[in-house]
């Protein structure tokens, strides 16, 4: 349970969804955020944008943001999560496209340290055909990511084991978005 | 200069700045969520929110962000930066109180991993005084530097050298907030 008294049903609210409650004030620029981030019109279709937040919150071992966002990503991509288990075990290897692969490097090395995505990297991705936006989103996404895992884990919130929990929450994203 | 064409002066738009004019998208809940965060109601002084910003910003070695947050820090407590200085280089002596001092403690996990907040760290910052809310905006504020600190390095924008840019800027923000 959170390490705080969120005032809500941790097993109806769990994960971050109890702590947009707690704090609406906060809640609401939060979930326009992800809204944006996330679902906003982009050249990235939401699919890879979740793959993205579910390889950073993958590498933070963040549980209840990487079942969320893998749900999210396997129901917008192939249907299950193979995917996002291959590109967390071995990005070189996995059947992705190289502008999505070029782009989870920087996302990598975002998570670790702002400081360490090189014009290497920023130029491999654009070789592959990503524009600036989508470099800058992938930036953005992947440090937002290292808010949302340590916001939720930080304040201790509660991460289902039950992976249907997730699988319907993903459905009712993709149906009415990152709402308020 | 940044990694990616922002399309403006970062000379005249360094740091953040340039990149909210550049995605004004993803600038507006940025800048709704610092709001909230630094400028909105709450039992933490502004100052007092700004150096838990400036503490974390410091940790992570973001130039610009740290440069802004320890001025804007500077302003609202004792004047200059000698006092944010002193937290970073030894936050057991600093000369704070009890309860910023546990707050603070909270948010150099945060920064590290969310997952290093202990019930131990929680209850020490209760009994020095801190409320279950003033926890849960350390928290989201360790996080929320923990992306923006990533953002303005990852995307590689400017930061100048000059005090007196972050000192005139911390004024507008004391005056106007972190408007969009």
């Amino acid at each position: 349970m959170a390490h705080i008294d969120l005032g809500v049903d941790e097993h109806q609210h769990p994960g971050i969804t109890g702590l947009l409650m707690y704090r609406p004030e906060t809640g609401e620029p939060l979930m326009d955020l992800a809204q944006v981030l996330l679902r906003g019109p982009n050249s990235l279709t939401p699919g890879e944008r979740e793959l993205i937040a579910a390889y950073v919150s993958g590498l933070n071992e963040c549980k209840f943001c990487y079942s969320s966002h893998s749900a999210s990503a396997a129901a917008q991509l192939d249907g299950d999560t193979t995917l996002i288990d291959q590109v967390l075990d071995d990005l070189d290897s996995a059947p992705i496209s190289a502008k999505l692969r070029a782009l989870l490097r920087i996302a990598r090395v975002v998570r670790d340290d702002g400081r360490k995505v090189t014009p290497d990297l920023v130029a491999a991705a654009r070789a592959e055909g990503a524009t600036d936006v989508e470099i800058h989103d992938t930036v953005l996404l992947a440090a937002a990511f290292s808010m949302y895992n340590r916001y939720v884990d930080g304040l201790g919130a509660l991460a289902p084991d039950n992976p249907g929990m997730y699988a319907d929450a993903a459905r009712r994203i993709i149906e009415f978005g990152y709402a308020r």
